[in-house]
């Protein structure tokens, strides 16, 4: 029987809610199998609004002696935007060299998406999670007066796109073998230029996989009037935040969307996490639904090579979903009848 | 009568096919009231291939003295990504100080949104046209080699932002007196701090308008959940060039979507053109629609003042759509349709 160490951060909000039905199904889904050993880090806003610690060095270090970590959601309305997203959650990309953000996107049966016409939808977004726009090399000069001056920079370098660029192929032999790169080339051409070449060198050595290129701008069009066009989509920091966002909507809201952050190099400890928020307006209430976070474990068991017990998971929430999502259950119901189901 | 000499640049692909209708248009509804100077100027793709120019200097200067600019389409795919895009289009939006890019999103009477629920949706985006990620600063090292570093930066500038967001209140009191701030503020934290100090500032001067702020993620969302809650939305180079996509395919293809590239302070020729591209796979059939391209006339009216002429173009687009606009007619069909009804 194999032990797990996992750093858990349930964070704020609904993300206190849902983290630990997410760990009950892990469990109960790794009966036998996997014994998982839990350490609580109390990160997040409250932390921060009690104590103001973000991710004191301690406890990074003591993160990255993990396996894994999971984590519900950060965020609260009183702390000015971006302190705990670059102050912990970037922080934790960025220290544990988490370079794939993985966000797979997928319409279940019984989820109404907005669109009329959805179709088939089962892609994975391949973004990467430690260049780009998101290293924080960016200044300001004489700020608050007329003549400021704001920068922020995007680092791109060939290391750090090879290993992303290569991941999305492999990934795409596991699936239906088409990466799409999504870039804005004819715009940002010093690091679009490299994307692509690399991701033409690159594709040489996958002969059986095909690839093409769209702007980000036209991407977002697809999404919205031909959604099942995609496979895998490879794409950098910020161009991957934004689709996945609309990606989630177009399923049917990010309520049902998991995400990991993987140190696929197995250096560091992988993160995973619901793509939604925090929630404030509907914390506390026991009405969160835990659908994502429970497949954020999902997630993370592939991660470790238990691709059956994965499976199991998938197949419980999707069956939950398709028979169940369109009842009104709170939080707890929604895990006892995922439960149920294992 | 008043004389406006306008710069017509066709480009390529259905460029040429839709402005000459676009012209005819703006012909036809002005009669009596504006004489059009026109001057053509052979640029994009096929000039680039035939004699390598791009925007020469002296072209240039001779596109400063017009009073407008009309723009078809521009691009080739034998055309390498970014050689005509910054060599031309960006080159006349900053050469132009073409500040205001403005780009109204309704979703018209008889056409169909891929939204199955899409509401009401009538908005304009106000982004920023000669700032950013745009402004061609960034560089790279070791071009080719597995040392390669690429980076693209963003500059923002408080004179840049505050023109843009002074036209954004303005354009506001006009409508339904509500700004919508699309940034990224919580990782771009330099320039996203620097645009909303910028609003609320100005924001202050304009006591009847509301001002909201989305992160450029949640307005993919919301831009596919619920477009209907957007009346202007201000934001900078690179997310109005993503949420306009996105914007347009909701409401049906950017085939409805027109565009001004605006110097708002009128020392430079504004620009209009539909936000379609050259679209090579059907150039030459006599099958583009013009109706985008025939909007863009309506915006060029209204820069000058003309409001009751371009209001009526308008409503000649609107009735043409709403009782036609499912029915398979050719380019020349559509502009005669629409003349008819002027
Ligand atoms: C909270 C924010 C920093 C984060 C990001 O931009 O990456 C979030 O939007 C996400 O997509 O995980
Ligand atoms: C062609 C390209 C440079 C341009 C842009 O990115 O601005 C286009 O996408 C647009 O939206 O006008």
């Amino acid at each position: 029987k194999k032990t797990l160490n996992i750093a858990v951060i349930p964070g704020d909000g609904i993300g206190k809610e849902v983290t630990p039905v997410a760990q009950a199904v892990l469990e109960k889904a790794s009966e036998g199998v996997i014994d998982f050993n839990y350490t609580n880090f109390e990160l997040g806003a409250e932390r921060y609004l009690r104590d103001g610690a973000i991710l004191p060095d301690e406890e990074l270090e003591e993160i990255k002696k993990q396996d894994a970590i999971l984590l519900g959601a950060v965020g609260d309305p009183r702390i000015k935007a971006g302190i705990l997203e670059r102050g912990l959650l970037l922080k934790l990309r960025f220290a544990l060299d988490q370079y794939v953000n993985l966000r797979p996107t997928k319409l279940y049966k019984g989820v109404t998406s907005p669109l009329a016409n959805p179709g088939d939808i089962d892609f994975v977004v391949v973004r990467e999670g430690t260049e780009g726009l998101y290293c924080g090399a960016g200044g300001a000069v004489r700020v608050g007066t007329p003549n400021e001056v704001a920068t922020e920079v995007s680092i791109n370098t060939a290391y750090g796109v090879e290993r992303v660029v290569r991941y999305a192929f492999e990934l795409a032999m596991k699936r239906k073998k088409h990466v799409t790169l999504v870039h804005k080339k004819n715009v940002l051409v010093n690091a679009g230029d490299m994307w692509q070449r690399i991701v033409d060198k690159v594709g040489e050595e996958y002969p059986e996989v095909t690839h093409d290129y769209l702007h980000i701008d036209a991407t977002t069009i697809f999404l919205v009037s031909n959604p099942s066009r995609f496979d895998v989509i490879l794409t950098d920091n910020l161009f991957g935040d934004i689709i996945t966002d609309e990606a989630g909507a177009v399923v049917g809201g990010v309520g049902y969307s998991a995400s990991g952050c993987i140190n696929a190099s197995n250096e560091y400890p992988s993160m995973f996490e619901p793509i939604h928020g925090s929630a404030p307006d509907i914390a506390g209430k026991g009405i969160a639904n835990p659908t994502a976070a429970v497949l954020s474990t999902a997630m993370l068991l592939r991660h470790f090579g238990y691709d059956d017990i994965a499976a199991r998971i998938d197949a419980a929430v999707e069956a939950d979903i398709a028979e169940l999502g369109s009842t009104k259950r709170g939080t707890e119901q929604v895990g006892n009848d995922i439960l149920a189901r294992l």
